[in-house]
């Protein structure tokens, strides 16, 4: 048996690159082991789950698993898609069948229970083996969640050409673990709408990159599309139209479609930015509604942002938030927080009122604000999220369970780190895949993205987590997501704006790292990259191409200084 | 009756603009008088053909439009999308059919033979009437490509609400007729490939806006997938694969296509930069093939240029472009010449060889190069067009009749133009579409587009065709186009990435001016591009939405300065 590691040696002594489409995994798992023979599916090949009792959820994965080994069809990215391979396809042996398995005396618990534990109590390991002679393959871990891991990688290892569904890697053997318990995918569904089966088509690639984490900013100041029972009007006045709206059922539906994948839905409504459409029911709750020019009270039209001194919006946020998150099965819920823009407030009859009844500076009662609707929530069970600016701006008082997500600049991180609480990298200058697609705003012809220029997936792929912290703030990084903001996006370039891009972050915070321990390097991955473009838009993603085809199929010769 | 003109008037002298949703035509006519009155489709509605024997693509147009207008089903943007409408539209007249018929004397040719005639001897323009008292609306034209213009302004005209289509504008009246008779779309089908569906599906959405010429960049260094019946090598060996291949059915299939929908397919084979990739054929007429680094031999991987000195590789070429060519109806055909590398030939022997056998320069090689394949072309009846390095870097010596486009800065037009040469506006500054999409090539991760920032539909929209140039030389610009160059895209993202952006370049190149006689403005303009975005939604193109929903539907709120 000749591993890779060997060949990994091999590699870094001769400064020579490993044959291309060696590995096309991804992300990396933390260890891999591959040999050199050509091993292919038989063509009874089966997954033989020995579980007892498996949930239905399990079950299905494993049928969507052979689904996609049956239907990817992938040649291999190389010149001839796989055409040199026919000969050793003649005399390969073949696998007849994967056997899945849990850890002894672990129950089989749904993917989807396991899915929306709190961070750091899921098992997303597993070990995959795949013997070189034929005998069956093995895929065990501690939870079935981790044997859904397991099966996005199997699927990742199969090529196919002429018939036939193949490896050249035989022995594989790879034992995989997260380097980071948060893996997300950003989506704002307000500023533009996106129907259920576009959600639903983003977790399902998400999965294959092994994001856990949907953060569905469902509301902003543009159009408020989530129904909630307690207030039904929020939705009937403030949706685009009575067909834009998500649905108490299409949200319980689209948070067990993403659970069954192994993905936490962690909703945010934007409070007390962000907010303006709230007006068009409670008109007495908002401050500064629609008023103008736009750009003196709010970073987008319109203007518009809650009144949140007042006791009766203190009360309304804090219920509709709790009455949302109740909802949810996931122990995460995001308050937003972000861009509050305070001339809002400088000439509001009410909360001026409000203030000099009570003494309190606006700060101060945006303290108040955040400790209620927190409070309620973690009445819940449930963890608040906020944005950077309520730490660093505002200086809230925050329960140390508090996630802080860090958006305005990665340079951000070291400071809310600093205050002790835990932190999502989604910095806008690695990771917002909006940037780079000019001004939005009318009548600016000349004006460009705020967070020029478009981020490649390379340049996100270059963010690290741990920059500026010190060894004992490691612990507090969560992990990280990239983010669609939707000024400028919507149902018809979702696919092509988020992937493949998206999985640069997905790896950074799975692997963390290569699996010989270098760290993680854009030239090797550009061609795994490719691999994971090709094989999304084989299941019918709209992934766009990284580069012509010429250099998808020659790894390295499209390189700046090749 | 109360005409726009008037309105128009009132606008002016008020400051305030029109209501929404009044002027939704893209691209604005040149003269266009509207009322006030509701007017509906009627059920039993028809288009009367007043032609003897009216040619088959003229009936399958007219069959075309009864389809949108029966099925766009696109509401008014507006808040209510249409809802207020209701009660006009309860007392409204009805009409029940649209007139067509050419001039008298005019013999009805079919729409795609008037679409392929030389630029300037074809007959677009129109004259649209729709009376507001439910009595018949008349569409006349010179030719079935005048009224196949006018097709796609009556299509415009009308919303749906309710099980109603309807126009709140009648009386209208329209004399349309373009401001340049070249107004082009350019897609690059050699970095990556795309399926000859995606090409029809976006000849339709070019048709919407009048779009009258494909600039079909079809090969490049990257990849052959263009038949050639004397040369099948070139695609057997040069395309992707043998699915990637546009065979001669295939193209005759999209000319015609494209023809019936009044589009002209301007074809470019680029020569003698831009063809690594006849290495893979003609090893021996390729200079510099693969050189190692590229960057020292072009632009773009991989290396690789026609020794167009050579007498072989000269007469190759002339009758690969002329055997391709003479099987195209268009009169035009563009040899590229944009982008040659010197360096490449510099330790050329052959090419040293032919130089020194000669005596000739370089320079004057490839001026005899360009004479020997522009004279085979003109010899088959067709206009040479190049970029515009053959004339500002080479000073080749090229017919009079020789169209050149300007790409490397609009900045460069007067220049050519002060050659005495008919030009086509295609500038990187404004018209690519693929710009600001980050580096391409790999191992760059800090790396911007070439030609950054993104260039946005406003952006496009501000650009003037007559910058710079002298009156004498306005007579010299045929038109323009934007273009999409393939290095990032494919057909998962072509229609984001195009649309309703390519429609910038339709409406200066058609309109010209408002038809007030003011200039065009981005912000009379957005509301209507609007419109277009969400029509082309509603037929199946994935356009990308410029602002957030919110805003398309408030004219001027989301405004920089509103």
């Amino acid at each position: 048996m000749a591993f890779s590691r060997y060949l990994i040696i091999l590699a870094l002594v001769t400064g020579c690159i490993l044959p291309s489409g060696v590995q096309a995994l991804w992300p990396i798992p933390t260890t891999l082991e591959t040999g050199m023979t050509t091993l292919k599916i038989s063509p009874t090949f089966y997954f033989d789950v020995q579980i007892e009792g498996p949930p239905s959820d399990l079950r299905d994965a494993v049928a969507q698993s052979q689904h996609y080994l049956e239907n990817d069809k992938l040649g291999r990215l190389v010149v001839g898609r796989g055409s040199n391979d026919t000969s050793a396809l003649a005399t390969a042996r073949t696998l007849s069948k994967l056997t899945l398995s849990l850890a002894s005396g672990v129950a089989a618990e749904p993917i989807s229970s396991e899915a929306v534990k709190p961070l750091g109590t899921r098992s997303e390991e597993y070990a995959l083996i795949i013997p070189a002679d034929g005998s069956a393959a093995t895929l065990t871990a501690n939870s079935t969640l981790g044997l859904y891991r397991g099966l996005t990688t199997f699927n990742q290892l199969f090529y196919y050409y002429g018939g036939v569904t193949y490896t050249l890697l035989a022995p594989i053997s790879i034992k995989d673990t997260p380097a980071y318990p948060f893996r997300g995918l950003g989506l704002d569904t307000s500023r533009n709408y996106y129907p259920v089966c576009d959600i639903l088509r983003t977790l399902d690639a998400m999965s294959w990159v092994k994001i856990n984490t949907f953060h569905w900013h469902i509301t902003d100041s543009q159009s408020f599309p989530l129904e909630v029972a307690q207030y039904p009007e929020l939705s009937i006045n403030g949706a685009y139209s009575p067909q834009e709206v998500y649905t108490a059922s299409d949200v319980q539906y689209i948070v067990q479609y993403a659970a069954a994948r192994g993905i936490d839905v962690m909703m945010e409504i934007d409070t007390p930015g962000h907010t303006a459409i709230i007006a068009a029911t409670y008109p007495e709750y908002v401050a500064c509604s629609d008023a103008s020019p736009w750009a003196d009270f709010a970073n987008e039209p319109p203007a518009g942002q809650l009144r949140f001194a007042l006791p009766e919006v203190m009360n309304f946020t804090a219920s509709l938030l709790t009455n949302v998150a109740k909802a949810l099965p996931s122990h995460y819920f995001s308050t937003g927080g972000d861009e509050l823009n305070t001339n809002c407030y400088a000439n509001d009859y009410l909360t001026e009122q409000q203030l000099n009844r009570t003494g309190m500076t606006l700060n101060g009662a945006l303290d108040t604000f955040t400790q209620t609707t927190h409070g309620a929530l973690i009445a819940q069970g449930k963890t608040p999220v906020v944005w950077e600016e309520m730490v660093l701006d505002w200086n809230i008082t925050l329960s140390n369970e508090t996630i802080v997500m860090i958006w305005i600049s990665s340079a951000d991180a070291a400071a809310v780190a600093g205050r002790g609480f835990r932190i999502i990298h989604a910095p806008s200058n690695y990771f917002y895949l909006d940037c780079g697609a000019g001004e939005w705003l009318g009548d600016d012809p000349t004006g460009n993205s705020w967070c020029d220029p478009f981020k490649t997936w390379s340049k996100a792929y270059t963010f690290d987590p741990l920059a500026n912290l010190t060894e004992a703030q490691y612990e507090l990084v969560l992990g990280g997501e990239q983010i669609l903001w939707s000024e400028q996006s919507g149902p018809q370039n979702v696919d092509p704006i988020v992937w493949p891009r998206a999985a640069a972050s997905a790896e950074i915070f799975w692997s963390g790292k290569q699996p010989t321990g270098a760290a993680l390097n854009v030239t090797e991955a550009l061609p795994r990259l490719h691999d994971v473009r090709y094989r999304m838009v084989q299941r019918g993603i709209n992934a766009i191409p990284l580069q012509p085809q010429w250099c998808a199929l020659r790894p390295d010769a499209c390189d700046i200084y090749a």
